[in-house]
């Protein structure tokens, strides 16, 4: 089953997305459960897949997407986790190297992913992302998986030029995070270390690589983060992208504004944003 | 104008604090305002202070004290931000080295400190707490110190052993963060880089410095991290410790169960806390 979040008429909902269509849950359960993030934390979503023959209520273009989950309790990043990224970067520290996401730099499919003004280096990192559905504290390995509901795609755009030597500066401007289309429910992915991802910048293919060569698997990740703080239903775990980044390239390849950039996964679908400024001015109050 | 969160009767609860106890807010003002970051997002200070003259409702010891704050959106932390700091860690990075705590990682004065089970290097940091007012991005440098309700002492507990390269995993142990007595607000500290900040290690003096030594002002800190991300009321930035931490000491001095933490911060006051090995069992949902 693939869930999503988003706007439609303006209104916060959620629903299944289906070959047709998306059927509207947050019709049907909004009550219950306001968003994707209460449902997972309700660890209803056998009662969500009863309506997953229904016929859809909306089609695709009629809705503005959100993050999958657009308000986390954690976001939790993963650096340097596949072999050639280490490569590229020169990485030596063999833990699991951790940063940290503010819900408010995230946004949805198809929206505008805003390039910030004060970068020049603004590059793309395809990734698998992990959506915890079950709380847990020093969450043994052999037992993590049984914590995730499911799986999704992520686009962590990043300002090299802010980055220096901690992440926090270059990982959070806001809407830089593309977080979508949808998730995928664990059911439907068994092995997440067994996924082809994909990105592609305005059509041409520029990374590429399997899960399966991962530093740390899926497993492994939340076994870690796990001993020092807990996972709730709703946190974000992003694993790391492969190599091929931008910034390592020879000339460099950075995204600018018109660029489309798409992260694909198998069993997931394609993330697809375009790249635009951020405007001049923004909102006084920002949501979270 | 001193301000305290705390439970009351296990009830959620804030209020002024006084020379002869504590003034509840929360029984007056708690409809409109459920909790102190709510009173900040809502600009009531004003409407607060026409209380500071009742007789107190409460006294000290009958409270237990919530982290100043305890649920902020943002909790960015500083690193590096003494020249004796940097000089201990030999941090050659210009740029303000920035990192994340999870709320969940706070704890109030006077409630145990708790150091996780997996390190074996529990080192304590003395800062002065920033809890920001008035919601705002692009904040110039000149404009930056209206944006700041108060002022409040952390005790940063870092777990050295798995601080590795980023600061993550070592910074978001479960209540290893102490966050209080309480904050003052900013009519009363005009200048936040004239005061003076002493760490206690059972009563023995181990940090001692003046703000004035911090290599980005509160007001630079305020500018550099607005530009990257919105920073709202209640949101809290911690502008890191003195020279003088345990790490770097000949033998390293870390913190024990039993042992007495303290941070003083004239114009605040003394932030006061047990170390206590952290319980083999957590409760299943850790609140946030």
């Amino acid at each position: 089953m693939k869930l999503a979040a988003y706007l439609f008429n303006g209104c916060r909902s959620y629903g299944i997305k289906t070959e047709n269509g998306i059927i509207d849950l947050g019709a049907r359960l909004g009550k219950r459960y306001v968003d994707l993030k209460a449902l997972l934390a309700s660890n209803a979503q056998a009662e969500a897949a009863e309506y997953q023959h229904h016929l859809p209520d909306l089609t695709l273009s009629e809705v503005d997407f959100l993050p999958v989950i657009d308000n986390p309790g954690k976001i939790i990043c993963v650096g340097m986790n596949y072999a050639d990224k280490r490569l590229e970067f020169n990485e030596q520290n063999p833990a699991p190297t951790l940063f940290v996401r503010f819900a408010d730099s995230q946004t949805g499919h198809l929206q505008p992913v805003l390039k910030p003004r004060y970068s020049a280096e603004f590059d793309y990192e395809g990734e698998l992302a992990v959506i915890i559905g079950r709380t847990g504290v020093n969450i043994p390995r052999e037992q993590a998986l049984a914590h995730v509901a499911g799986y999704s795609c992520y686009m962590d755009g990043s300002a090299r030029d802010w980055q220096h030597t901690w992440y926090t500066a270059g990982k959070n401007g806001r809407c830089t995070g593309a977080f979508g289309p949808w998730m995928t429910t664990c059911d439907e992915i068994p092995d997440p270390q067994k996924l082809t991802l994909v990105t592609r910048l305005n059509g041409q293919q520029v990374q590429q690589d399997s899960t399966c060569n991962m530093i740390y698997t899926v497993a492994a990740l939340i076994e870690y983060i796990s001993t020092f703080t807990s996972l709730s239903a709703g946190d974000v775990i992003i694993t790391g992208s492969p190599g091929g980044v931008g910034k390592k390239r020879t000339p460099p390849l950075f995204m600018h504004p018109g660029d489309r950039i798409e992260v694909e996964i198998e069993h997931i679908g394609c993330l697809s944003n375009q790249i635009a400024d951020a405007p001049l001015s923004v909102p006084e109050v920002v949501a979270a």
